[in-house]
């Protein structure tokens, strides 16, 4: 069968014969003119006059490519009707700087191809395993930009739901040190430690850390800031000293003073992690084999070759079971081997609170108290035990003789002379003393409704309340524990205080205290008293 | 021990006792004078002042609730340091026409609460299958725009990878349905048919309506645009009639002429899928309890009782194999029973395109041809067979008669009578004629590049050129092919024409017809011919 059509062909251009060419057809690009606002949009935006963008097949949150020069970016693009006119585009604060664009500049504007990670990503969905180089490029892509917010929340829900094998969690480390900077300090050992959170005021880091530089080892700890806690190490150190540190600088402090406690959000290290965790976060999706590699990238950056890693289990932690805690432990020394780490993790209590103080500039109290050689005496143990053990890891003591050592160093005040020596290389304050620390004006006591033995303080309730009263943002909020889990206590005695820098977020963490009931009190026990 | 800081406590409230109230508390609110911007952001956003949400713990791609009197939607926050000061609220265009916000009205900013649906797209994510109330949450929170890209991304992949039970498909297509507006007309039968896709100028909804509706019954087609193909119906159809028309239109429209042919986009017809089918798209990740979902929602969504379902297999096809296409027939046919619906799926032949023309105003031309007694046979007999089915399918029609009832009301012109009503009661030139139709002026001949007999005519990549060319947005433009697989040609013979709008569109069709290369011959046959 013939078929024809009715219409009568008038040919405009010679026949060509079919050519067997694999090349792609990109959209035809488009030129405008920038115009710059100063909205800091949380990502990466740009806006087209809408009737230019629909003639253009560019729709609203569409992501396409912005190059200058050489320089090229993709952007998600909004439309408006008057803003912009034809020939124009607006770029919004990131889009301006990132492109180094002025008012006026042509921009020219293609449409984004299609990522090649979009098919690794579709892979691991349909559980199959990556390859080295397809995890690469999928960490490649997250960092240029390349893939939007669907699309890595289906590769955080494929690594999920199909988890990790340890080729892929050790290719996903790797990719993810290469995203960002590393500190090449030449030395050897460089020691770390992680721990995997939970336990209020456990502030050990920035005991740990002038101890083992005291000690004579490297540790450059890069340490994160609080995302639902009352405070993280970077926001209780920044108390003392400036965290937001540059890599250069970093390299520099270590060099000196073999220790320092920066923030690792500040420096370029592992940078992809960040945005993974931009991802995760939301869902709480914490794939296991994500979750090592976030971790263990962090220290590869530093080149640290020996890691102690302190995961606190118990009701309220972020761990309760024994066994959970067990095979994440396996699974970082695995990993870590791979990695070329020499990991030991301690399984530790995270029942209830460490030290007093909950909120920055109270747990610097703890930590300064500690190497004065007071404090309380859980902080000062836990510190001394996990820098014992990577002395010991690290083969700088001797098997069962690390916590001596490191209890030495606080008894001589080498670790508080270490510490103030660091606080001064980050550009703090090395004199300060604990009458210095900016702790909030107002205090409420909470007492003990009744007499009895207190049978649990609850460590994300006891967070809860810290924030409520400010912390981390208000570097003096918090609380201070004058009881622990295991206490008897009488009627009206105070349990905790609460340190506001104002009155009106006292009001709230009253109400905030009224509404989490952190401290439990044993019934039985009460009984038997009266 | 008892524990106790050296800090003297000043008191500054009475003592409250321990609630034990289990209410949440939120954070504060906020107070902003809305600063109105036209800007079309693709999503609801808003913007502050930086320093002012900062201080309020509302960072750049956050979202939140605005209240403005009674009413409530969920933003997303840019931040700006110049365009909106502190106490304003600068408003994009989405988030001003929802909230019906005038300049310099008050409006109020809320943190927004973790909506309940996260907990069981986790469920989902961790493999356990979802309650009716749980799906139905999931999709209200969709609707209300409480969910984000990232959370609504790891409920597709969920889908995707987990599956959903026959309970789960039926409890999202009804949610799917709730989501939007019902056509209620109260008569009964009503018929539908959907066509899984991927043939080129497959036209056939736009012939199965006027036959079904000439033969007496209601058919209120709500039809779909062209995502990635050269032309979706609704495209087709716009060349005759206007098809954004409301739920109130298209219920007078079809009490009038039993028949529509409308953009199903355009009322607010199984609203969620919409929402959905943009976070499946990039991943092409088509879960099948979900697909199922979508299309049925919609059937159900205007009342449907009887429904065919066309499932074009073959090379090029969107499915390429028998059994993959029974087992979807098999599955549309339980689903639809639980729904209430009584489907028959059609398996047929989609290796190659139907009908001559490809692309908006082309396949119009092969419609109406159809219509007149004329036009492409294969085009007829489709639509006939689809037709025909759907009334013995009802009951209308004897079992083996129905494709006889549909000729006839070809070839007596009840048909092109009922179509012409349908297309005045749209709103169309119900006179229309075939000359009158925008066929692009610029042609292009396709010449058979040497002898032999055509093998393969690809779907896919017919649809890629006239795309290229301009389909759909520019109506005119698209293919019409003068031969089908299997036809013996001689070299230089006219295999099909492209047609443009534009002499630039069809350099730009040409490359792409050099790129892909969408015909492929038989070098055996060739050989026997020499």
């Amino acid at each position: 069968m013939t078929r024809r059509s009715k219409l009568k062909p008038k040919p405009i251009t010679k026949p060509k014969t079919n050519g067997n060419g694999n090349k792609v057809l990109t959209m035809k690009g488009l030129s405008a003119k920038a115009k710059i606002f100063d909205i800091l949009a949380g990502g990466k935006i740009a806006f087209l006059n809408t009737q230019e963008a629909l003639e253009n097949d560019i729709y609203p949150a569409y992501r396409g490519v912005l190059k200058k020069g050489n320089k090229e970016i993709v952007v998600m693009f909004d439309l408006t009707e008057d803003l912009v006119k034809k020939g124009e585009i607006g770029l919004f604060a990131e889009v301006e700087k990132e492109l180094k664009a002025k008012e006026g500049e042509q921009i020219f504007i293609k449409h984004l191809e299609r990522p090649a990670s979009i098919d690794y990503i579709k892979k691991k969905l349909d559980g199959k395993e990556l390859e080295d180089n397809q995890m690469k490029t999928i960490i490649k892509d997250l960092m240029n930009n390349r893939l939007s917010q669907v699309e890595l929340a289906a590769f955080i829900s494929a690594m999920y739901i199909r988890g990790l094998n340890d080729e892929e969690t050790v290719s996903l480390s790797n990719s993810i040190v290469e995203s960002g900077d590393v500190l090449k300090i030449h030395k050897t050992p460089i020691l770390d430690k992680h721990c995997s959170g939970g336990v209020a005021g456990n502030r050990t880091t920035m005991l740990v850390v002038p101890i083992i530089a005291a000690a004579g080892c490297y540790i450059p700890k890069s340490s994160s800031r609080a995302i639902t806690s009352a405070a993280g190490t970077a926001d209780t150190m920044e108390v003392l000293a400036p965290v937001d540190i540059k890599m250069d600088e970093l390299k520099e402090i270590v060099l000196k003073t073999k220790g320092a406690i920066v923030w690792g959000g500040g420096m370029n290290l592992a940078a992809a992690d960040d945005k993974l965790i931009k991802i995760r976060h939301p869902l709480s999706l914490d794939p296991r084999g994500v979750m090592l590699a976030s971790i263990l990238s962090k220290k590869k950056a530093v080149q640290a070759s020996h890691v102690i890693i302190d995961i606190p289990i118990g009701r309220g932690a972020k761990f309760e079971d024994m066994n959970v805690a067990k095979d994440l432990a396996n699974d970082f020394i695995k990993i870590g081997k791979k990695l070329n780490m020499k990991i030991e993790a301690l399984i530790t209590d995270g029942s209830d609170p460490i030290g007093y103080g909950v909120g920055p500039a109270l747990e610097c109290k703890d930590v300064l108290e500690v190497l004065e050689g007071r404090g309380p005496y859980d902080l000062r143990e836990k510190s001394c035990a996990l820098a014992g053990k990577l002395l010991e890891l690290s083969g700088k003591a001797k098997k069962g003789r690390g916590f001596d050592i490191a209890e030495q160093l606080i008894n001589n005040e080498k670790a508080l002379k270490k510490f103030r020596e660091i606080i001064g290389a980050q550009g703090g304050n090395s004199k300060i003393k604990i009458d210095d620390l900016p702790i909030g004006e107002y205090i409420y006591q909470f007492r003990a409704p009744k007499s009895g033995r207190i049978s649990h303080i609850d460590n994300k309730l006891i967070s809860k309340i810290a924030r409520a009263a400010g912390s981390p943002k208000d570097v003096g909020a918090g609380i201070v524990l004058h009881h622990e889990a295991g206490d008897k206590i009488r009627k009206d005695e105070v349990i905790f205080d609460i340190y506001t820098e104002s009155e009106s977020k006292m009001e709230f963490a009253i109400k905030a205290l009224e509404t989490y009931n952190p401290v439990e009190l044993e019934k039985n026990v009460i009984k038997s008293i009266r």
